[in-house]
C-alpha cells in the first residue's frame, strides 16, 4: 500500500448528483483542502463538448473551460488535476496541449465495446502530454472474452492507466481480485486503477482489497459523494493510509494527512449531503444486488415512491420470470 | 457459502441505539418478517437481570421477560430466538430451563480476561438446554496472548459457537481473515460467528469475509440498525445469500427470501431511522480508524458539536501525542 495514488473525483462523479453546481469557491476550497491532505489528483470534472452533448442545467464542471479552471486554481500545488471524457461527446479541438492547460490527466471513459475510440483518444492526448487512462465501465456485464479483447488492445497502446469500473457497484471483494489480477497479465506494463460504487456498501473495501492486489490508483470522493450510492469516501482511503503509513515515510515527502478532509465535510459536505442525496440506500442496493444499472433507481429516489423498496424490486424480479419463461 | 447460518440482531443491537424502545407490535412484526425472509435466528433482547444492572428508561427487551415473549411471540416459527447477557449482569436463577423459554440460543458477551466467567455461564446455560455462544468482544485491542489463552479455555468446555466480534468497528478483511483462520485452529469442534460493525463501511464486506474463510454463524440487523455506526445490514446479507444460493436450493428447503426484510424496512425502519440515528457517519469513522471504543464519538453525535469532526478527531491525536511524550 506504500505506493498507491488517491484521486477525488468529488467534483466529477458528485457532479452527477447535483448538476455540477459547485461554486467556484467551492471548488477552490476544496483543491486547498485535498492538498493539504496530500491527495495525489483532484478530478475537476468532465472535458466533454457542449457541442456534442446536451445536459440541463449543467454548472460549468460538465463541460470544463480552462479559463474558468485558471481563476478557480489560482494556485497550483503538488496536488494535480484531471478531467474525465467520455466517447462522442469529446471534441478533441477543445484540449489544449498539456503545456498551455492546468489539466495534467484526462481519463477517458468507455465501454469494452468501445475501446477501440478510446484508444484513438488516448493517441492523441498522449501526443498532446497528458497523462492518460482508460476507465472500462460496467465490467461486470461485459462477457470475459471482450473484457480480455479490450485490454489485449489496451497493452499495445501508451494510455499509462487503465481502470476497473464497478459502475453498478455490483462487484464483490473476490470479483475485485479476480480482475486486478486478470488486468495485470494482460497489461503488465500499465498503472491499474480502481473506481467503485458503494451500492453494497462495499467501495471502501473493494478499492483497498484492489490495492492489495497490486492496484496503484484509487478513486475517492469526499463524504462518499458520488452518482446514486455514491463512491469509495476520501476520507476513509486517506485516513486508512495515513495510518497504514506511519512510521513508513514516503521518499518524496509526507503522505496523507485525515484532518483537512475533515475539515472540508464539516464546512461544506454537511449542508450539502442536507440539500441534495447520494450513498447507500435500498433502491440502490437491490441494483447492486441485481447487477444492474443504477439509473431506475435513481429515478425511483427522485419520485413520490422513493421509498417503495418491495414493488421496486419486485418489478425487477418479474422482468427476470419473464425473460427466462420467454 | 451454502451452510451460513444469519442472526439477526436488531432488537439487541438496535435496542442500544433507541433505549429497547420497541412495541410489542414492531417485535412481532420484525420476527414474522424475519421467518417469511427463512432467516435462521433472531435475537430478541439482552437477558439481563434488572437487580444487576440500572440503565435509565429501557425498554422491556434489555431485560427479557419471559411472559412478554410469549404474548410477543404467539406462533414460533423455525427461526429460532436469542439473547444475549453480560458478564456480572446476568442473574442465572432468571432462566428457565430451555424447555419452558422460547429462548433457543443464549450468547454470553465478555472480554478476554472474563472468558473464565463466560464458561462458568455457559456451563449453567448448556445444562439448561441451550445452544451456547461467547462473543470475544473488542478483540483488537487484546493482546494476541490474551486472545489464544481465552481459546484455549473456550475449546475445553462445550460451548457451540465462539463468535469473533469486532466491537470498535476497527477491523479491516485482512484482520478477519486473521483471526477466522485463529479461531478455527484453536476451535476446530466449535462454529465461529461474526460480529461487525460499521464504523469503516466494512461490516458487509468483513462479514462476507469471514463466511468466505470459514465462519458459519452471521450477525446482521435490519438496515444496519445497531450501535453507533451499526452493523451489517440484514438485507445486504440476506440479498447477498438469496443471489449466491440461486440454483443451489438448501437441502431444508428454500433459503433466505429478500422481499420481506425491504417491506418492513419501508414500513417500519425508514420511519423510525428518521426519528434516532445510527450509520456510518464521521465520528464513528474517526473511532474507527483509531482503534478507540466508539463512546466519545456517541456522546458528540448527541452534543451540540455533534458535526465539529476536526475538533473530535484532533482531541485523540492530541491525547496520542501527550502520550508518546510522557
Amino acid at each position: 500500500m506504500s505506493h498507491v495514488s488517491v484521486l477525488d473525483c468529488t467534483i466529477r462523479d458528485g457532479g452527477l448528483v447535483n448538476g455540477w453546481d459547485f461554486s467556484q469557491e467551492f471548488v477552490a476550497d476544496l483543491y486547498r483542502s485535498l492538498s493539504l491532505a496530500n491527495v495525489d489528483v483532484m478530478e475537476v470534472g468532465y472535458k466533454n463538448s457542449p457541442k456534442l452533448v446536451s445536459v440541463e442545467n449543467a454548472g460549468p464542471w460538465a463541460f470544463l473551460d480552462e479559463g474558468l479552471l485558471r481563476e478557480t486554481i489560482a494556485k497550483k500545488t503538488t496536488t494535480k488535476l484531471s478531467a474525465l471524457v467520455d466517447i462522442g461527446r469529446v471534441d478533441e479541438n477543445d484540449i489544449l496541449p498539456r503545456e498551455k492547460s492546468l489539466l495534467d490527466l484526462i481519463r477517458v471513459a468507455c465501454y469494452a465495446k468501445d475501446v477501440d475510440k478510446a484508444i484513438d483518444l488516448v493517441n492523441r492526448f498522449h501526443d498532446m502530454g497528458y497523462e492518460t487512462s482508460v476507465n472500462l465501465m460496467a465490467v461486470s456485464t461485459v462477457p470475459e472474452r471482450d473484457v480480455n479483447e479490450a485490454l489485449i488492445l489496451l497493452s499495445r497502446c501508451p494510455v499509462d492507466m487503465v481502470y476497473v469500473v464497478d459502475s453498478f457497484g455490483s462487484l464483490y471483494p473476490n470479483d475485485i481480485i479476480h480482475l486486478v489480477r486478470k488486468f495485470q497479465t494482460y497489461l503488465p506494463d500499465k498503472v491499474i486503477g480502481m473506481h467503485t460504487h458503494n451500492n453494497l456498501q462495499l467501495a471502501f473495501a473493494n478499492t483497498i482489497t484492489g490495492a492489495h492486489q497490486g492496484a496503484k490508483f484509487l478513486d475517492s470522493s469526499v463524504f462518499g459523494m458520488g452518482r446514486a450510492a455514491g463512491n469509495c469516501p476520501t476520507e476513509l482511503l486517506v485516513g486508512h493510509l495515513e495510518g497504514a503509513l506511519e512510521g513508513h515515510p514516503h521518499p518524496g515527502g509526507p503522505r496523507y494527512s485525515l484532518a483537512p478532509v475533515l475539515d472540508i465535510i464539516e464546512r461544506r459536505f454537511v449542508a450539502l449531503r442536507n440539500q441534495v442525496e447520494w450513498g447507500y440506500t435500498i433502491p440502490y442496493a437491490v441494483t447492486g444486488l441485481l447487477d444492474e444499472h443504477p439509473r431506475s433507481a435513481i429515478a425511483q429516489r427522485q419520485g413520490p415512491d422513493k421509498d417503495k423498496y418491495v414493488e421496486f424490486y419486485e418489478k425487477f424480479t418479474r422482468e427476470d420470470e419473464v425473460a427466462t419463461r420467454a
